[in-house]
C-alpha cells in the first residue's frame, strides 16, 4: 500500500539510506529522491537500491509528499528552514533526529506539518555503507507531536513507522528528551569519557568488559557534539545524577564498605536483568 | 599431551567448567576431580562432561599434581590457606581470580608452587550452566610470578594455558593489578554505577546503546564487591581519572564549548579504534 507518491530523503547515512531501503521494500512510497552532502554518498545509497534519484539541490522537495531529514542534528535545524519555503502546502515532513525539543519547536514555526520521529535504531556505525534492510522491524520509533500537530498527519506519519514494522511510542518533545538524556545520551558521554580515561598503553590487555562499555563511543563526534548541545541541560542533570552513584561507590570502596557495595551491586543486578 | 596427572579443580563455576572441559578435550590432564561449594554443582559439572568425579572434601588435593582455585577472590585465598597443609611437596596450584597482589603474596607463602593467573575468558554470566569449551583458546592469560618462583613449574604453568589456546602475558602481580583496574575493574564500576542512575520507568526506551554499556553490571554481586575490594587502592585512583574526564565533559557541556566537545570525542574514536 502506498502511502506517499514522491518522498525526498535529505541525508543519505546509515539512518535515511535504510530507511529509503525499507520504503520501497515493503512499497510503501512510489520514488524516492536522495539527497546528501557529499553526493558520492547519494550515488552509493542509489547504486544500493536505497533511492530511486539523486537529486543535486534542495529543489528536489519542490513536489514532494514526504520530506525526510536524517542528517544530524544541527543540520536538521538549517535544513528545515530552507525547504520550508519551497515544499507543498500538504507535504509532511519528519526527521530521525536523536533530540526532539529544539527541533520540533524551531521547524514548527515554519512547517506546520512536521513530526518529530526518533527510530532507536541507530549505532555507533555510520554512512550509507553501513545501511542495512529491516532495522526499524521490531524496533522502537518514538513520535513526538505537539498540541497543534494535526490529527491526520499524525497519524499517517504512525502508520508509516508501523508499516517499516516499528513499535511507536508517542511522548511530548520535552518528555522525550528527558527520558532519552538517561538511555541514550548518558551513555555515551559516560563511554567517551570512559575510554579517554584508560591509557593507552593498556587497551592491549582488555576483555569483553571494556570493548562492550566503550563500543559507543566509536559514535561520530560531530554528530554527537551537536546531540550533547541540543540537549544539554537534561544531559547535564543525568550527568549530576550519575557522578552522584560514582562517588557513592567509590566511598563504599574508601571506606571497605562490602555491606554498601553488595547493596550497589545487588540493585544494579535487578535493574539490568530488566533491560533484557 | 599429559601435563599433569591428577588434577583437582575447586570452584566449578563458569571459569572452572570450562577449563576441565578444554583440559580433558586437549588431553592435557589424565583425570580431574571437581569440588564447588554447592555439590550440585559440582555434580552438573561432571554431567557436561568438565570433571570425572566428584570429591565431597578439600581432602581430595592430597594426590593431586594440579590444583585449580576457581572460586571467588575472597574465597581463593580461604582455601588455598586450607589446602596448604594437605598438598604433597610437588603439588602445582594455580589460581583464576581476577586481582593478583593479595593473593599471590598471600597464597606463596604458603604454597611456594603457587603461580597466579588471570584468563581474561570471563563473563557477566557465571555458573556451570554457561560453561563453554573453547574459551580460553586466542585469548589472553597473564601469569603472575614473583621472583621467588620456580622457573620450572612456571614454564609448565605457561605451556598448560598455551595448550588451552591462549596467549600468555606474563606481568608482575602489582602491575596486573594496576592495570586490570582501568581496563576491567573501572568499566565494571562504571557499568554498576550506570545503570544505578538510569530511572526504572525509563528502561523500556533504551536502545542498543545503553545495554552494551551496562552488559557487565549483571556480574555476579558478591565476586566483584570482592574483585573491588582486593584492588581498592587501584581502582581508586582509576575512579578519580575517570571521574576527571567526565569533569572536563560536564564543563565544555555547561560551557557549550564545541570546540572542547570535538576534541574529547574525537579523541575517544581514535583511541576506541585501537581496541578492535
Amino acid at each position: 500500500m502506498k502511502l506517499f507518491n514522491k518522498a525526498v530523503i535529505i541525508g543519505t547515512g546509515l539512518i535515511g539510506a535504510s530507511l529509503g531501503l525499507d520504503l520501497k521494500k515493503r512499497h510503501l512510497v512510489s520514488q524516492i529522491t536522495g539527497l546528501s552532502r557529499h553526493q558520492s554518498n547519494a550515488r552509493l545509497a542509489k547504486k544500493s537500491g536505497a533511492i530511486d534519484y539523486v537529486a543535486s539541490s534542495l529543489d528536489a522537495v519542490n513536489d514532494a509528499d514526504l520530506v525526510i531529514l536524517a542528517t544530524p542534528v544541527n543540520s536538521i535545524l538549517e535544513i528545515a528552514f530552507k525547504i520550508a519555503g519551497k515544499i507543498k502546502k500538504e507535504c509532511i515532513v519528519i526527521d530521525v533526529g536523536s533530540t526532539k525539543q529544539q527541533i520540533v519547536s524551531k521547524i514548527n514555526r515554519v512547517i506546520p506539518n512536521f513530526v518529530g520521529c526518533h527510530p532507536l535504531s541507530g549505532s555507533e556505525k555510520r554512512g550509507v555503507a553501513n545501511l542495512a534492510a529491516g532495522i526499524f522491524n521490531n524496533s522502537i520509533c518514538i513520535i513526538t507531536p505537539t498540541v497543534k500537530t494535526d490529527k491526520k498527519v499524525l497519524s499517517k506519519v504512525s502508520l508509516l513507522w508501523r508499516k517499516l514494522g516499528s513499535k511507536i511510542i508517542i511522548l511530548s518533545p520535552e518528555k522525550h528528551d528527558r527520558i532519552l538524556a538517561f538511555t541514550s545520551h548518558l551513555p555515551h558521554a559516560v563511554a567517551f569519557s570512559l575510554i579517554g580515561s584508560v591509557p593507552d598503553k593498556f587497551l592491549s590487555l582488555s576483555s569483553g568488559g571494556l570493548k562492550d562499555t566503550t563500543r559507543i563511543s566509536a559514535s561520530d563526534a560531530n554528530l554527537w557534539s551537536e546531540v550533547f548541545l541540543s540537549n544539554r541541560r537534561n544531559i547535564l542533570t543525568c550527568l549530576l545524577a550519575f557522578q552522584t552513584r560514582l562517588s557513592v561507590l567509590k566511598l563504599a570502596l574508601e571506606r571497605k564498605n562490602k555491606k554498601l557495595l553488595m547493596k550497589i551491586l545487588s540493585a544494579a543486578n535487578k535493574k539490568r536483568e530488566k533491560l533484557g
